[in-house]
């Protein structure tokens, strides 16, 4: 296709090879680079014949790249790559450290506004659909109470943190919802819920030779902000059983709002994400927005964005009367 | 509040009554007046002291309103009012028949775009929150399936077919969706399904003194769209019993977008709604829609649009930098 939306990648984690996974899938994209902090020919591509960049080459590339998907991380690497390169280029990336968003939104957006590049910052599902559903619930919905749910499924940052006790060669940790207080939350009572009655965590443990079992779990359990207000399970398991039942990264969950139009009809608005990935479906998400974003800088909406500022139909590659007629 | 959307109500049936009683959940909303083809005089207003006007002072009224919800029907009123009204104040309606929105579309966006105004058009949970999901599924997860399930719930349309039967006084009709099918769309089998795998339905009917039963339910099951397609079951009750058991309007059902972002990776993602009053929440997605029209009017995107067009936070009553903050 002539017009295709040239799409680029900043990083080749998890979450790179997810979009070079996806963009197949969308013929009116095409993947132009893959840029790392690695020599380049230490990288292979997934899909033969991507050409692969050193991260120190994007300042050259400005006119080669319609849309700059940034696959790095919340902590190091976007504070510093997301202001820099949206100057570059127009950008999505998945911002997921929430108490920061207003920070790293007001940087992303000077430097985009100052270089008429569109941004999109924090993207994928939380942050990203399970934000919109949180915003649309409460719209529709203003006497009620929204809830999220999350699990089943593997957290990275509480699997890191079991992994850093003293005494762990390798961790993985499950957040489960609660089924009674799901029940609960869908029956339309809108109960008040703790932390522990809305999810416990779930640890499986792989020991260094000799390390006391009983320590770690007093370290895992009582670790204040990730497990001390939940109850939690701790097993221990061998290299083996960790490499044959936890190298998956299933994840999900659902935003739930209940509320009344009126005191006698109760409303009940539910989203809800089965995720066999997590990794491939936020890399997913980042792709329908990279076209959002194309969508948006050609419109000269120029600066930071979020998904709030994102119309539905701009995900979509069919046009807005073909929408109308097939999906209205 | 001295800037309160001035919302006003063209017609007083379910929907109007509806978006009365949503009006008051809504702080920087008011309501200004409800205009009906009825003598204004017969009208009693749901809450104590809003105007009630003719319809045929509405072209007099058009600096006391700024968003105007019409609450006609999708069969005989919104065609003609639709773009009538439309070149006179911004508007939000539900036009529902899926197969006519192109032509009323460009009704509507002609007299729209002419006279400066904005008009959301076939807004409500589908046309509209169904819409949207099926629209974002389909951009997250191009190869996939979408299904769209309705009810368990009470449909307007079959029930007044129903009732035009000789020989019945009064009908209602329950779509049901089959629990088998919905669970095998969720375990993300994508099964292909006929119309009559996916729903049944169920009647409940008042008979004529003297009606013959058996004609009456051969002449409901073989009713061509409506019930031909469908396995339908027909009970005969008693005036009594209607009123009793089948006044009230519930509804609800789900969109599941079911797809694979590699061959191993299969994700599914499911909005669903339980609705205690189909009208009442149709009001309230029209309410939401009022406000996000008056933005769009504000910044100059004129002539109709759909709740495609509408990015997430327009709907919200709190500032983007709020939404960022709180919600994402």
């Amino acid at each position: 296709m002539a017009d295709q939306i040239r799409i680029a990648i900043a990083g080749h984690g998890n979450l790179g090879r997810g979009v070079e996974t996806a963009i197949p899938k969308n013929p009116d994209m095409k993947l132009v680079g893959i840029y790392t902090r690695r020599a380049p020919e230490m990288v292979t591509p997934s899909l033969a014949g991507t050409p692969v960049f050193s991260m120190a080459d994007l300042p050259d590339h400005a006119d080669r790249i319609d849309v700059l998907i940034l696959c790095g991380g919340s902590k190091e690497d976007l504070p510093e790559q997301g202001p820099r390169l949206a100057a570059l280029f127009n950008t999505v990336d998945s911002f997921d450290t929430h108490a920061r968003i207003p920070e790293y939104f007001a940087a992303v957006d000077a430097a985009a506004q100052a270089n008429g590049r569109t941004a999109l910052i924090s993207v994928g599902w939380d942050p990203g659909m399970f934000s919109i559903n949180r915003v649309i619930g409460e719209a529709l919905l203003p006497d009620g109470a929204t809830y999220t749910f999350w699990g089943d499924g593997l957290s990275q940052g509480h699997s890191d943190a079991v992994r850093r006790v003293p005494g762990v060669t390798d961790a993985v940790q499950y957040t489960r919802p609660i089924p009674e207080a799901v029940d609960l939350v869908r029956s339309a009572a809108r109960p008040v819920l703790t932390t522990r009655e809305k999810h416990r965590r779930e640890c499986f443990v792989v020991l260094m030779d000799g390390a006391d079992a009983e320590a770690v779990r007093q370290a895992i359990v009582t670790m204040p902000h990730y497990f001390d207000e939940y109850d939690t399970e701790v097993h221990f398991i061998s290299a083996e059983e960790m490499d044959e039942n936890h190298r998956a990264m299933p994840h999900g969950g659902f935003v739930i709002r209940s509320g009344n139009t009126s005191s006698a009809n109760a409303q009940v608005i539910e989203y809800s994400l089965k995720l066999d990935s997590n990794p491939e479906f936020t890399s997913a998400v980042l792709v329908a927005y990279a076209r959002a974003t194309h969508r948006l800088a050609r419109m000269g909406q120029h600066g930071a964005k979020t998904v709030f500022d994102v119309a539905p139909g701009l995900l979509s590659p069919k046009s807005a009367a073909q929408l109308r007629a097939e999906q209205l």
